[in-house]
């Protein structure tokens, strides 16, 4: 099954390219190896805003981090022009915390698991999640990725 | 002198590989380069949970440092089958830390000793360290590396 | 245009290599990747230390990161010896930050047009910035980066 019929069985359509709200690109390319930006968590076409532990459920940080991963797909389809080429290596997932809220790796799941069932064992990634003070914008999730191209 | 000589000179055994508190892979391999996930602090198998500035000693932090660096070698040792093969390339040292507290560089040495007296030459390695919000779980350290395999 | 011309046409010069203040070592190298270490923010030698949100300005962050991103030209001219051969690929930009402050993105284009100025389309390159809890000797700024080398 390619990663486009999967999307569509998962409902998924890919959004348009984030464009990146300072000076910086939305990803570089070494050899196969390809490096995104930081994308932050956005409702609507705004920053989802918000800290976890202070406002945004686990849920919600759950939904943040998945939209981000469609997202980041969008950014690997603008790089690529073909997911199917496409293996996750890591992600690194930025959770805006208050300084006692621990379920930093349970909101990351909402990003990982997306990814594995949208390109299945090429979709499996090793992954840092951790609760950082703030987030540009005020946004709940930013997530960064390294992918490898065939 | 071989790594695993080095190993049981200064007196460590490798644990077992640590499992994924989520849903992630430990390691994943793009040629030449092993990228191991964030791996948390643990004591007696369990987080090793508190915070830099807050009841976590600095002697302590460096100790759970090193005890994270260990792990890491379990998880290379799985990953590669061949320690002697390996060179740490980068490692990223996450510290819990009160907005206070400014020694994450020292907390992070007890792991970047450890790896250049297992590694000699080859454990010298490029490095951030920095203070987070939280981590996972509460754990007062999370450390991921990126090594090098021949 | 060499990158050196366009450095003098700055008015920059390049500072002594920064001296880590630990034990790692300032960059390794992995085929054409390079891999530079955390560089803290510093003033006349000493860390700029202060948190944005409390105390440094914006535009101060800005001109810290500046500063770093200089101290980091000096780190890939003494890796590479030729500022020519080089191509900015990621930056890494931690702002010591109050759990309010929400500009981390603003703070990090005072590296990122540093290296664009300096570099051209080389040095147009994915970034994450992000505020943290605390920095190494309470330095206002850290940056990590990935360069290509030819």
């Amino acid at each position: 099954m390619s990663v486009y019929d999967k999307l569509k069985s998962l409902n998924i359509s890919l959004p348009a390219l984030a464009v990146p709200v300072a000076a910086f690109v939305p990803y570089t390319r070494v050899g196969k190896l390809l490096y995104t930006s930081g994308n932050i968590a956005k409702k609507d076409g705004r920053p989802w805003v918000g800290k976890l532990g202070a406002g945004v459920s686990l849920a919600e940080g759950q939904e943040a981090a998945r939209s981000v991963a469609i997202d980041l797909l969008a950014t690997l389809q603008a790089a690529t022009a073909d997911l199917n080429a496409i293996r996750i290596v890591k992600l690194m997932v930025l959770v805006n915390s208050t300084p006692e809220f621990t379920e930093q790796h349970l909101v990351a799941n909402g990003a990982s698991e997306l990814f594995v069932a949208v390109f299945g064992e090429r979709g499996q990634h090793a992954r840092s999640a951790f609760g950082v003070a703030q987030v540009p914008l005020g946004a709940c999730v930013e997530i960064e990725l390294i992918a490898e191209v065939d």
